[in-house]
């Protein structure tokens, strides 16, 4: 049986796993809203320091991971406990590729920098300000296990989506009017297609709450409930 | 401590993990398959069946984490079994994902099935069983622990990113020839994304298998090491 002392210790560790968890969250949130930046403002130094940054997010991976196997070898959780730190080993594996869809907006920035610029980011920041606040939300609902937060960001994807289909077809309209805009607009269409996957991302994170708390499924539904 | 009785029955469910996560890689492998199949044969029948056959593969998706979940509580594992039932866990998302892939790629099918064809199919289907093997062998070097071929898995990635660059050129160079094939040919470069995507997610199968075993990362190494 656990002693008090052991108990106390598993919910620091607890503790500490969702501190990460946030804690990491933000750093994304933070890597994508300057990776958008390094692109609206065309600051390309700005865009390498994000990309070498990336060696955080990949670090706080590890970490977190570690700290979950530790409280699974240590702790032997049970019942909820336990899928709250499985979902937390599932849910570092999303931040992390959502980390390199930053590195890979800033290197399409990179590009995008070197020539003249094709027209003014206007739903670009509009889709990463979307992301950003899903990836806050997905969190903050794993960590409260609010369901309904969960649900609301799952309702948000349409609209990112929306936007990038809305992009997708401008970026085509300068391809067709001149190909020489086709190099440039495929990018700015590459950065708009990050932007949904990491949409993607949060709403999986997401999902899987759902999932956590109410041990149902909402994925692949045609259409989403009105609550859960 | 665990009895004989618990101990025959651990290594049972231990068995009973690998062989279903091997059975959910060789259905997307399938499903993968068959969603290309339906587009290079034009069959709207075939791509209707693999879309409600994703079903399963969201069931696998539960029922493995379900399995993972219960040897964590029931067993206690610790060490190497615990490391190989936290991948378990990771990979099965990624499987799932996977398969969201194939409906997609079918999705795309029956909408290009709808209009005269394009152009032939040759680099789509050299992707797909690409990407098809890279399944396998990931979950391969998963079930054996062998790192050296979940490092081939990671080299194998890069062939289907050139296949996926120059399919995105070819279909860019319909498209400003005959605006008229536009919606064709965009059609077409996301199958092409698609396999780029399921490619990715074998890489990243193989990239925690190596973690798994050695405990090292070669996640987002410029160059990969000749061996490991």
């Amino acid at each position: 049986m656990p002693t008090e002392h052991t108990d106390k210790r598993y919910e620091e560790e607890l503790k500490k796993l969702r501190e990460e968890i946030l804690y990491m969250g933000g750093l994304v949130e933070d890597q994508i809203q300057k990776a958008v930046k390094s692109l609206v403002d065309r600051d390309s130094n700005l865009a390498e320091v994000i990309i070498e940054r990336d060696h955080e997010v990949n670090r706080l991976d590890v970490d977190i991971d570690d700290v979950c196997i530790r409280l699974l070898a240590l702790h032997q959780p049970a019942g909820r406990d336990l899928r709250f730190i499985t979902t937390g080993l599932k849910i570092t594996t999303d931040l992390e590729r959502i980390g390199d869809m930053a590195v890979n907006i800033c290197e399409r920035a990179l590009e995008l920098n070197q020539e003249p610029q094709l027209k003014p980011y206007i739903d670009i920041p509009r889709m990463a300000q979307i992301s950003q606040r899903m990836i806050r939300e997905s969190l903050d609902a794993f960590v409260r296990e609010d369901t309904d937060l969960a649900l609301k960001v799952c309702k948000d994807d349409t609209e990112v989506d929306q936007l990038n289909a809305q992009i997708f077809r401008e970026t085509l309209t300068f391809m067709i009017e001149n190909v020489q805009t086709i190099s440039r607009a495929t990018k700015i269409s590459s950065v708009s297609k990050y932007l949904e996957r990491i949409a993607d991302h949060a709403t999986n994170i997401a999902e899987m709450v759902i999932f956590m708390v109410k041990g149902k499924s909402i994925r692949h539904m045609k259409e989403l409930p009105p609550s859960i």
